[in-house]
């Protein structure tokens, strides 16, 4: 099976945030895993973009009723109609996090994971106690996927 | 976007109800979409076997925190940590759902379909008010693809 | 600790059965236990209208995001922003049901509280194999209280 | 309609802590406000502990399947059987939440609130912009309560 691995960050990040999670969502495709995200725009987009031209699988976990929100790049979505509530599933079908620049719904994914015990991979996000910095996209994949499962 | 059709049944089926699960799947694989289910075994997984095998692909939606409780023709799992809750994210992530034999849990996934305003075709299983009946999986799945969407 | 007895149906349901439903809360007020139901109108509202006016608790469980939806006769109310998903959590923490005639919300709730192996007794709802059936409000309300929790 | 206010914070917090916690609990109740938590332990039984003994109502989001595993002051007590997820609920009813010390639940349960835009009041908690400190258990209700809802 698969790993699957959650990025995480902001609707509208920086040109620079964007860049760095479509190098994560690469990364975590050439390494064999599914990306897991929250299926919209921004980091979501950016990651899924990265995965789907490295030819890997997407998953996409959606706030609202129609897969239609779903960003062009994620080949699998699931429309939960759950609003802020998904974040909590995002989270829990990950083996690991990787949490970029965003804000409270960045942070409340963070910090879900940590209490569900799975390793979360900072790069640019919340500076939280327990979080594993990675200076660049591919170390932050390959801390997320050193984890024994 | 492939549309989802769910296919909800007993966890410990007839053969002869697992046969027409697999006949199910298959169909659905056949006209491109994605097969949606619970996850586990019994109908779920005569269901995503018959899709697997037509080239299809598969998304289970399971009730407990492991992916390893998929069963081995899911190709995108999600694990919720939701138990029977998840039943209600089988269905409202499906554009359609196929009910066959099975139990409270079946119905519970029927009557939270008809709550939402969804198709559901029924094959051997509940008969609710509402519920379109089929002669056999190769009109189910045409039923449940005939809606537009 | 109290009971919790949840009483499900329609939220436009005809005079008969919002008398009934305003009966059965009065009975399970006097048993002293707590009533649970959605929150809303109709039979929701008429059962709470009837456990109030007997001195009694009551538990709403709201779809949406705000308490002010809840009827005037709701003295807890908990306002979950989770949707028609919301009907599980009123299943969920019941110690029974009483089922009243409404339509597939109601047979969700019957179907969910079955699967969870919660007793389930109609007055006049859904004819679901597993249901208790009572002859009226009073007979409903010891039939759920009679089981041993 | 009273206010809800949450109180959140750990399950095995210090004597101090859960000192506060129960004169925050009075002084929501004495500002005839309900005081939801998670109705466990710790800073949760502390605060319901404090309303109860001002002749508050306490409202406890249970994670498990039964009403028991309540704190003995909880008096409207609701079994969501949603795991962790059951955080997301006792934010998502409440009009504002206090923040007390606690871990990586505390810390997901401050930033869902902030992610839904309600206030958060923190009273020796992880610091987060956004929330709004208080140096007393009194001065932090009064912030709570200070809000227009």
């Amino acid at each position: 099976m698969r790993l699957q691995i959650a990025v995480v960050g902001a609707s509208q990040p920086s040109q620079d945030a964007a860049n760095e999670a479509e190098a994560v969502g690469a990364a975590i495709a050439e390494a064999g895993a599914t990306l897991v995200c929250g299926g919209l725009f921004g980091i979501m987009e950016a990651a899924a973009k990265g995965a789907r031209e490295k030819g890997g699988h997407t998953l996409g976990i959606l706030p609202g009723n129609s897969r239609l929100d779903a960003n062009p790049y994620i080949d699998c979505a699931v429309a939960t109609g759950l609003g802020d509530f998904r974040n909590y599933l995002v989270v829990a079908t990950a083996d690991a996090v990787v949490a970029m620049p965003g804000r409270y719904g960045t942070l409340s994914e963070i910090a879900i994971a940590l209490t569900l015990g799975k390793p979360v991979v900072g790069l640019g996000s919340w500076e939280i106690e327990g979080v594993l910095e990675a200076a660049n996209p591919e170390e932050a994949v390959r801390i997320a996927l050193g984890h024994k499962y």
